[in-house]
This record gives C-alpha cells, sequence and structure tokens, in this order.
C-alpha cells in the first residue's frame, strides 16, 4: 500500500544527510565532549561546525546563547520558569502573557507557574486567528508584565503570528518577550536577532532532524536560571552530557533547511495549495486562516457532517497520514481549540483535520491524497447522521 | 596508534547491537508516536519492549513508574525539584541529607534549592568514603527532612554506598529516599524495589546506549511533580515527543547490561585488579577504597609526585584515555573532591587519575596501559619538583 505522510507538524522524516552525519558518533566518536583526553576532544570540531550553523541558522549574534536542549518542550519549560525565578518570584512583575493556542509545553507550564504566584493572561485572537498589535497595546502593563509568550507560527492552523512587530513592542515597554518557533523554522525565515526577541525555542525532529533534540536562544543579558542544574556543561545553561550525535543531526537538519526554504516558499506551497484547492472543491468545506498568513505546508479543513477522527482513520487506512489537530492532544476529543478560540462553530470544531506537507512530499503522494479524500469524505458524508441537517 | 579507552564512567561505546536497533527509527519509522495513524503506530510495540525492559532491568514494579528522560541530569534534577514543589515548598519538611561526592547534578541542585528555601545537609563519610547507617540515624530528623539523596556508587572512587540498609531507615522514617544509580547500572546487580528507594536515576551512555537518553524510577505514590510540563507524554510525568530511537536503544542497552553483569564481576574485575596490582607495585602509588566495595571497573589512583593532569596528558599523547575524575569537572583543578571528603593530603589528592574499565576493555589494552604507565610515572617523576621531597 502506498504511505502518504502528510503529518509534518507532528514529526518528520530525518533527513538521510543527517542520518549520516550522525553515524560516527555512536561506535567510532562516542567520547564525552568535557573530557579532556582524544576521545573527548576529537569531536570538538563537529560541535563547533553544528553550533556555528545554529547560530547562522536562527540568526543569533555572537554574544547571544544557542544551548542545545533536548526538544522544545524542554526549551520552553526553561524559558517560562527561568522568569519565574528570575523576575516572578522576585519581583512585583507576576504576570505572564500569552494566547489561548500555545503548545501545551507553555500552556502547561503557565497552568503550573499560576499555582505558584504568576498571573497569566491569554490575549484574544482576532479573526484572522492571531494577537494583533492593538490588543498586545491594550493588555500589557509594563509594571505588572514578566513576560509576553507568543508562538511564531501555530502548529495546527500553520498561521504566523506577527512576531517582529509584537516583540519591538514589548522590548519598548521593557517586557520580556519568548516566541515557541518551532513550527515557523524551516517553514518561513526566523532570525532572532531581526525581529528582536529574548528567548525563541526549537526542535530538531520538526525540520528532519532527530528526535530527542532541541534548542533554546537567549538574547544576550536576558534574565535565565537553567532548568537542568549540574555539571555547567552549555556555559553553565543546560547541564547534562552533550548529545553529540544529536547536536551534530540538528546544526546540519538546520542548515538543509534553511537551504530549502525557498523550495519550501514555492513547490511546497504548491503543493499544499493543490491540495486545498481540491479540498475547497468539495461542499461544505472550510479552511481556517488565509493563506498568505499561514506557513506555506499547512492546512487545517473542516468537512461539515464528518468526524475528524472518522476521515483520519479512513484516510489512514488508504495509507495516508493526516491528523485531527496537535499530536501532543490526539487522544482528545474536545473540539479543535484554536477553532474554538477563533470563533468556528463547534459542530464544525470537531471535524477538523490537519495535513502538513513537507519538503519530502511528492505530486504524486498529493494527487493520490486528494483522490481518497474526495471518496471518503462522499462515503463519510452518506452515512452522516449529521450532514443533511446541514 | 593504538587507542585504549579507560574512560567509561565519563561515557561509553555504544554497544554495536544497540546502535543497528535504531537505525531504523530516523528515516523509516519515524512517526510521532502520539500520532494515532500508522506512522505513529508502528513504533508502538518497539517501545512497549523498550519500556519492559527498562522495568525488569532497574527492578520496577508494574504498579511503578519509569520515564524516560534525556539524561541522568535531568532525571536529578527532576526529583530534587518535584520534591521542592511537593514538600519542601508546602511543608516543614525542608531539609535534604545529601553527601558532599555527588555528581553536579545533585550537589548543584541543592544549591540552588538551598537559596529558595530548602535546608541542605552533607552526611559525613567514614574512612571508607561512604555514609554508615549510624551516620544517617545521627543526622535524620524526620520531622524536618524531605529527601535522602545518595548516590549508589560514586563515579570518582567506584566505591558502592550502602543503598538498601539506607533506604530501608530512611523509610521506616517515612523520609523520601532518592539514589543517583548512574554509576551502579551496568556495573553491579541494581533493583530498585529490591533496595526500596522511592526514585532511581539511570543515563543510557553509561552503560553502552545513546546519549541524550536516561531515565527515571518513581515508586508508586512518591511524590511527583514533572520537570517538564507540556503534552502529557510519560502518563503526564515527563513531556517532550518521545525519543524513540534513544528510549529503544536504552532498553536494549540495559538489557545487554545486565546480561553482562557477571562479566563484569568476573573479567572486567580481573582486568582491572591486573592494572590495579601494576598500579600499587609502583613506589609511592594508592588506590582510594577497599577493593571489595567498589564496582569492579573503577580504579581512582595517585602517584606521589605527579600531577594527574601531567599523566593524564602523558597518556593521552600514547592512545589512552583515563581521567583526572569526573568528566563533568574535568576542567577543574582543584584537588579531588572525594579524597579530600575521605581526608586524603591535599596534595596526593591534587595527583588523582581514575581508570574506568568496561567490557570491551581487552586484555592486550590492559598491558599496553601497565607498560606505558609505569614508564610514564618513572618519567615524570624525574621531571617532577615534588616527589625527591617526599
Amino acid at each position: 500500500m502506498q504511505r502518504v505522510y502528510l503529518d509534518n507538524n507532528a514529526t518528520t522524516i530525518v533527513d538521510p544527510r543527517v542520518k549520516e552525519a550522525m553515524e560516527i558518533y555512536f561506535c567510532q566518536q562516542y567520547g564525552n565532549p568535557n573530557s579532556l583526553h582524544q576521545f573527548g576532544t576529537e569531536v570538538h570540531p563537529a560541535m563547533r561546525v553544528a553550533l556555528d550553523r545554529l547560530y547562522a541558522g536562527i540568526g543569533a549574534a555572537d554574544e547571544d546563547d544557542v544551548i542545545v536542549t533536548s526538544c522544545a518542550t524542554e526549551s520552553n519549560n526553561t524559558v517560562l520558569k527561568a522568569v519565574y525565578w528570575e523576575v516572578i518570584s522576585k519581583t512585583n512583575k507576576k504576570r505572564i502573557l500569552t494566547t489561548p493556542v500555545e503548545h501545551p509545553s507553555v500552556s502547561h507550564v503557565c497552568e503550573f507557574l499560576a499555582e505558584n504566584g504568576a498571573e497569566i493572561i491569554e490575549l484574544p485572537l482576532n479573526k484572522y486567528g492571531i494577537v494583533d498589535l492593538s490588543t498586545l497595546k491594550e493588555y500589557l502593563d509594563p509594571e505588572k508584565t514578566a513576560l509576553v509568550s507568543i508562538m511564531w507560527a501555530n502548529n495546527e492552523t500553520g498561521i504566523i503570528f506577527p512576531i517582529k512587530e509584537l516583540a519591538a513592542y514589548a522590548r519598548s515597554q521593557g517586557v520580556l518577550f519568548h516566541t515557541d518557533a518551532v513550527q515557523a523554522i524551516g517553514k518561513i525565515p526566523v532570525n532572532a536577532r531581526e525581529v528582536g526577541v529574548d528567548y525563541l525555542s526549537f526542535s530538531a525532529h520538526k525540520f528532519h532532524g532527530p528526535k530527542g533534540v532541541g534548542g533554546l536562544y537567549i538574547r544576550q543579558g536576558a534574565p535565565f536560571v537553567p532548568l537542568l542544574h549540574g555539571g555547567e556543561h552549555m556555559g553553565g545553561k543546560r547541564s547534562g552530557t552533550i548529545n553529540v550525535a544529536g547536536m551534530v543531526g540538528m546544526g546540519l537538519a538546520l542548515e538543509l533547511a534553511n537551504y530549502a526554504l525557498e523550495y519550501e516558499a514555492t513547490e511546497v506551497r504548491r503543493l499544499r495549495d493543490k491540495l486545498e484547492d481540491a479540498i475547497l472543491a468539495i461542499p461544505d468545506t472550510l479552511v481556517i486562516g488565509k493563506r498568505e498568513l499561514r506557513v506555506p505546508n499547512t492546512i487545517l479543513a473542516s468537512f461539515r457532517g464528518v468526524e475528524g477522527e472518522a476521515l483520519i482513520w479512513d484516510l489512514n487506512k488508504q495509507g495516508i497520514a493526516a491528523s485531527t489537530g496537535s499530536a501532543c492532544a490526539s487522544e482528545s476529543l474536545e473540539p479543535n481549540p484554536v477553532m474554538v478560540a477563533i470563533g468556528v462553530d463547534r459542530e464544525l470544531a470537531h471535524t477538523a483535520v490537519r495535513f502538513s506537507l513537507s519538503r519530502f512530499t511528492t505530486e504524486e503522494e498529493i494527487d493520490y491524497t486528494i483522490e481518497v479524500l474526495r471518496a471518503s469524505v462522499k462515503r463519510l458524508r452518506e452515512i452522516s447522521s449529521t450532514y443533511k441537517k446541514c
């Protein structure tokens, strides 16, 4: 059976060149980079190359820090808890401004911090699914606000937030700004210094790197407390023996992803648009978010009268992997939270299905998906108890 | 040049069988295990096998939790900070009893918690380099103590602590007990339930698994707060997309390490003893810790009049990797802290060199090391400014 992977916002295939680059760090150059002998030092050149790629790849300045973590969940926890310890627990700035559509690794940390003295405010989204500047201005009280944490691109819809504008305003008010850029990197240009954020989280496995490794950008001078205290790796900012293979893999994966941005903006976008046009040609369908406001690879679509889970299951039986939303909430049968946040009716929000492409997606795969999807929606509507009522 | 790796307490070569088992989870079965489609579910059987191996490998009961982390540093941070949030910050039990020779991922977390309301007490070591039961009894006030955290085996000397005895006493007093078992697993039998600890940390790369993955045992009912909040992976106890390759690799590595325990106790011990005897045959040398109280692979030796760094460097030039102590403190020129703690004079503590073997160490390598070491110590003593004075 043909297998078509259209769930690249959940995770991605490791680029074979990345896997190859990692190979020697398991059974050949396996030393601990903190060791002073040759087994330790022989991995340093590759680590330096990887770090250079990370700095260049996310637009960090030399004086900033880029630390290697185990995943973006760790990066997000690190930032929010660092600001908790350094600002919220010590000053009158108790407030974190965020959005109702952040990944659980931001929103659940906020819930935890709220139990311990932080005040969390979720900024309302406008009709395009973003936080606009006027909303941030309305809510941001610089005397009370420790941090603004807003994702760069939404994992479910692909909608891009105006991070540069929002970060500039926060900075002008002397308020720290964090962005979870997990779903932006490899899809659109991401440059931490250029947009002026204080913290930026990313994850290798979202851009064809390995699982188990992520990163965190920390602007020079931004308040910081390590989440992992210990042997003072990463300049004291993240302890734990360095995952050399993972770090090397992530560095190369980021460089390759940035090389492929042009392809992403043209070919991946063309294939995404082809699939999206085919979806919209089916009656009673909806795609969330203006096309020009989204990353080029994502579609969050609704098919009235068709339960998202039923459609996912039917597609899966025919070899196509899509999702009802975030993989981290895949077992939830709640209506799609992003749709609820932007005002889509709850019945439709139950029918959401996300298709997310990558540079490995082929035209044949999209053609096959369109064919299967048409038939599947037709069949599921025929047996739907709600469709005729619509 | 011959290369001899005798720094297995810093990190180990990945067993080629482990690397092979991990292979398919990069470019073939790369799905996110939280996804409901085939790309997600096809990795579940291997993950179940890995989890079974972890439970069996550390002696966890079905009702306990074993969570996959990114390293033992994360595991140690998780435990200490969980107890901080659940006990220290909420009750009058502010105290953590620990030792002066814990890994920095315990001791530095303790320093951080001490700044935030915890009271840290370092239990003195006896002349054999361990905390004995009478010391724990003397210091443990159950009304004030939240946690006892004592390593199973010391990373620098290999000295084994009487964890079963110590944990049983803490338990009898209603006090939680954590052990950092990083340097015990794969060297001696480790069974969490049998010794009765509440928390136990481990790290794959210390037993021929990959870097970037570790584990944490949590006894049923032990207080817990995640260090990584987020998408509720690992039953809500450790969020972050699961590192499938790492988890599979760690599970197999642990099983293989336990199979090899008999070999470790006989052949690795024999080679270690051969090297140790040769060291002790050199005049004015010292090996720390009674042989029968140590794990079978470790020697911490001192060569009077020879700076540890100078000897390491000389050995390294001849292809032999040893260390002056913990890799996490390898850039420090302080006297060896374990030696200081057990009362070795400071001059000798500056000359410490650690040799740590593994099941991959060969007799030829040990013979070569003995030959090089003898000549090296002789040469360095000839140019030593202090040796003649001794």
